[in-house]
């Protein structure tokens, strides 16, 4: 419910002028402030959107079916596929998506939806961004003289451009063509599929790995498993978990248990709940992509070990940036350790290796597509043998599991990329807040500039780029609460001092005409998401200072074959 | 309760030596034939596999959680992330996936779990191939020399090797780099993504279109959608449907209903239970890819109109190979009405336009990797808007997109393909039949050769690979029925008549050394899957004999750029 009333101050005069007190007596009456909430125009359809995107309830839809009058009938026709091409059926145009007596009125279902979004300003506009690799971070528009800079990409190394991994995808396609064929089990398994999972499996020096189409589709799919598997299996998930893992959890039907965001207390009450000998697991993510929280990844470890839990842990945009390796935030708890190892584990325990599961992506840092898993060989053939989501489904392309290994490998042996981006992320973070611009604290390497509601998070995206060149997509409802309307910075290392510049001055410009609230307004208001709260934070970011100045002469680069063994193959691989 | 007999005729000699009669009186009792098949140890892991992989039921496995005894337990941790290196956590090795005392034994159960498969002979062995561009239809195993001929890809037309797709992703490579570098909403959405959605309408003469990942994306997104949102939705499902559609009706927790393969007459009695004003989805194939059947378009739509349903066609398999521009069988309907149209629609009724959504893929005829929706585009806005799926991906890489569009507009402009991969199916199919090797019987381009058990469909396979370097993959449960194991065969445009002879030849030789059953032993045992059965099925293909003698003079090309605007984008896309 907390949610809820945060969500309402934002939209609500009454809520937003009533003292807590009030609000809290008022909960108590009429079935609470939920119940309430739904008969308001503005508030029911915040509700609704967030049930269908968030919320881990099963509750369809409440629109009823609406029966409008039947015109028309065809009796079925016997003949199960017609031969005859000039035997052209006559009769009435599909009257299914129009209006039809007595029919369910699936236009108008669709018409409410859509207005629906326009209502609560989460209807979204795509804007055309070509992102140029000859001239990153360069993009142009839809016509191709019109450039921006690009501040919002998730190709958050720049490995788009990357000329390794681009000669590597050529030659590969050049090779052995555009596609894989089919699927993994039909004709769609390759040498490129093997040494993927072999590099990702070293990578995060875990048995093995599985490569799907996207991580969406390996969390989706490898939660989904757990709990439609497993019988009486509790999933413990982060309330800030991403969309696809409360798919997975959504799908897989077990019990699922949502506790506070990064909060171990609230986290180890539930697990307590639980007999010891009940299956569990806990799904979190390492990296916060919308607010750039890191979660307490050790501490998370402990109870699992505590209370006989498997670990889930979504590296998704973690993997290439932090790490000696880049390898995530599990490799960088450990960094001079990690920083001397070469292709074996460490002979102490290490972070990476107390965790059950990684799943991590090929589409942001390491700039191609495509999501994996990995983990203990037994585990990884487990997904293998029986997710559908993997067996059912074209392999990627070899071009792109080659690129996806080149970035890997390109990654793994350098630290001057990651080491960059964190240094302009501070650049751009310190410089903000000297002029007032209100950047959520966090200790990694996103910028969430706070504006506070969905018009002027799109306005200011708009006068961004349309005034200043500067791409940074405004962040609505539901990918963040209502209330909570951002911009989200996302540096990179080709985002030195002087595109900064241009982009603080830009935003300091924009903030101005639009008289959005600065850190002082936010202080006023009593702060919200750690901007201008009176309890001050001191965030520490999860690079050091000591670990910035560092070189790759310092590192081990780890770029020997990996020694990974295939599961569930047919031939040896040793050779390929 | 028809296809566990099925299975059990293969595998319980009790129930193959039973008459119809006593079977039928043994499943009045003891709760039912599958209540008696659990306590068979063969027949019991079989079912547990069909109700994970291809069941609509939510019922989540029945192993029991096993409790052992705790060893370790340690303290949470106070500290949120540890930003010392230096601080190596001592203790126990990751206990998780390890027995340990009073906690559930998650290596037992992946053990029991993979040992099914094994016992089931389910258990799947990948073959490393690798399809070299310039050598097509050959591929080299582990070694590089070692080379094999593919019998067995999805890559139906050979696109994967196409010069003007392969030079395109070059170029866009070059241009826009590796990756997307994020979701459509947030910096992944580019002239490519607008482009491709544009030509995928086109090619279906729908207003819009919105691509994803992959196909299997794409129907679990669309289907669990329309259950999720529309209240008291009835899905109506062909029981051979894919497993992504499978998924996406499990996911929606919509009712549903479904109807034997092709059945007209079970799919109205179904329709027919429902009042009108209930909301109805009918989902099907047009190509059911493992047997080759192909579904009553028209009647189905029909029957649609008639009981107020929508309609949901996935033409995966047929995009590429069915209809003057390669549109499926839908645009095959009406064949000569469609041959002489533009990029307008015809102004008479076509199927094409009856149906409501039409799902396909980038990665078979078309050889690349993604998948798609086509409709009205106020339903396509609708996805959108809301599919997670969609939503919180990211996008194809723009080389994929761009390889795709120019991969559809090549294959619009030629019948030259899909007519000679017609051709060579039939001249294998007949050939086949002529040496009484069993293909079960259908009207399209799929060749499944019927084996009959699991063990031999993979001897099979490995044979022709081993002896005489041929690859056809082995195509067991679940993908099929126990006892209806097969290889499936898939000519292209480049399998002429000396590849054909090779294969024919090599069959005849595997089929003697592994004394499989031919046609006629087939009769003698009453026949199965229309092979061998006493009522002879007269099945003529979907292409017509004149239709395989047009040219490329014959046909509308219908290359000029698509006009079809895209929805949700912020600037015109009129110059892209």
């Amino acid at each position: 419910m907390e949610s809820l009333t945060k969500a309402s101050m934002a939209v609500c005069p009454f809520v937003k002028a009533s003292s807590v007190q009030s609000l809290r007596q008022l909960s108590m009456v009429h079935g609470g402030l939920a119940n309430q909430a739904r008969q308001c125009p503005f508030m029911s359809a915040a509700l609704q959107a967030k049930e269908q995107g968030r919320s881990y309830s099963s509750a369809s839809n409440p629109l009823k079916a609406t029966a409008v009058p039947n015109t028309t009938t065809t009796a079925p026709k016997s003949n199960p596929y017609s031969f005859k091409t000039d035997q052209i059926t006559g009769g009435s145009l599909n009257v299914n998506l129009s209006s039809n007596e007595n029919k369910f009125d699936y236009n108008g279902f669709l018409e409410n939806e859509l207005e629906k979004k326009r209502v609560d300003k989460s209807y979204r506009f795509f804007n055309n961004i070509n992102r140029l690799a000859h001239e990153f971070p360069k993009a142009h528009r839809t016509n191709e003289t019109d450039k921006v800079t690009v501040w919002c990409s998730n190709d958050y190394l720049g490995m788009g451009k990357n000329a390794q991994t681009l000669a590597e995808m050529k030659r590969v396609l050049d090779t052995y063509g555009s596609g894989a064929g089919g699927t993994r089990n039909i004709a769609g398994h390759n040498r490129h599929a093997i040494k993927l999972e072999s590099e990702v499996a070293a990578l995060h020096k875990h048995e093995a790995a599985l490569v799907f189409s996207s991580c969406f589709v390996a969390n989706d799919a490898v939660l989904s498993m757990f709990g439609q598997k497993i019988k009486d299996l509790v999933i413990f998930s982060d309330e800030l978990n991403h969309a696809s893992m409360i798919q997975g959890i959504r799908n897989s039907r077990a019990k699922k248990e949502i506790f506070k965001h990064n909060d171990l207390k609230d986290l180890e009450a539930r697990l307590a709940q639980y007999p010891k000998s009940t299956p569990k697991l806990i799904a979190f993510e390492s990296v916060y992509s919308m607010c750039g929280s890191i979660s307490p990844i050790e501490a998370i470890c402990d109870l699992a070990d505590k209370y006989g839990a498997l670990t889930f842990l979504d590296e998704v945009h973690a993997v290439g940036m932090y790490g000696p390796h880049g390898a995530g935030v599990a490799e960088h708890l450990n960094f001079d350790v990690q920083l001397k190892t070469g292709i074996s584990k460490p002979d102490v325990e290490t972070v990476m290796n107390r965790i059950d599961m990684v799943t991590g992506t090929l589409g942001k840092a390491f700039g191609t597509v495509g999501g994996y898993v990995t983990g203990k060989a037994k585990l990884i053939d487990w997904f293998r043998s029986y997710a559908p989501g993997f067996i059912f489904t074209t392999t990627l392309p070899p071009a792109i599991m080659a690129g996806s290994s080149a970035s890997i490998r390109y990654q793994r042996s350098t630290l001057a990329d990651r080491i960059n981006q964190q240094k302009n992320t501070r650049y751009v973070k310190n410089n903000l807040n000297d002029i007032g611009i209100p950047v959520i604290p966090n200790p990694s390497h996103i910028v969430p500039v706070l504006v506070g509601n969905a018009a002027d998070a799109k306005r200011a995206s708009d006068l961004l780029l349309d005034k200043h060149g500067i791409y940074v997509q405004a962040i609505n409802f539901p990918t963040v609460p209502i209330g909570e309307e951002r911009l989200r910075i996302t540096p990179t290392p080709g985002h030195g001092p002087e595109l900064s510049n241009q982009l603080i001055g830009a935003l300091d410009s924009v903030f101005n005409e639009l008289s959005l609230n600065r850190i002082n307004d936010w202080e006023n208001q009593g702060g919200l998401c750690g901007v201008g709260t009176p309890e001050k934070v001191n965030i520490e970011h999860i690079w050091t200072e000591e670990q910035l100045s560092l070189t790759d002469a310092d590192l081990n680069p780890n770029v020997a074959e990996p020694l990974i063994s295939p599961i569930g193959v047919s031939s040896g691989v040793s050779a390929y």
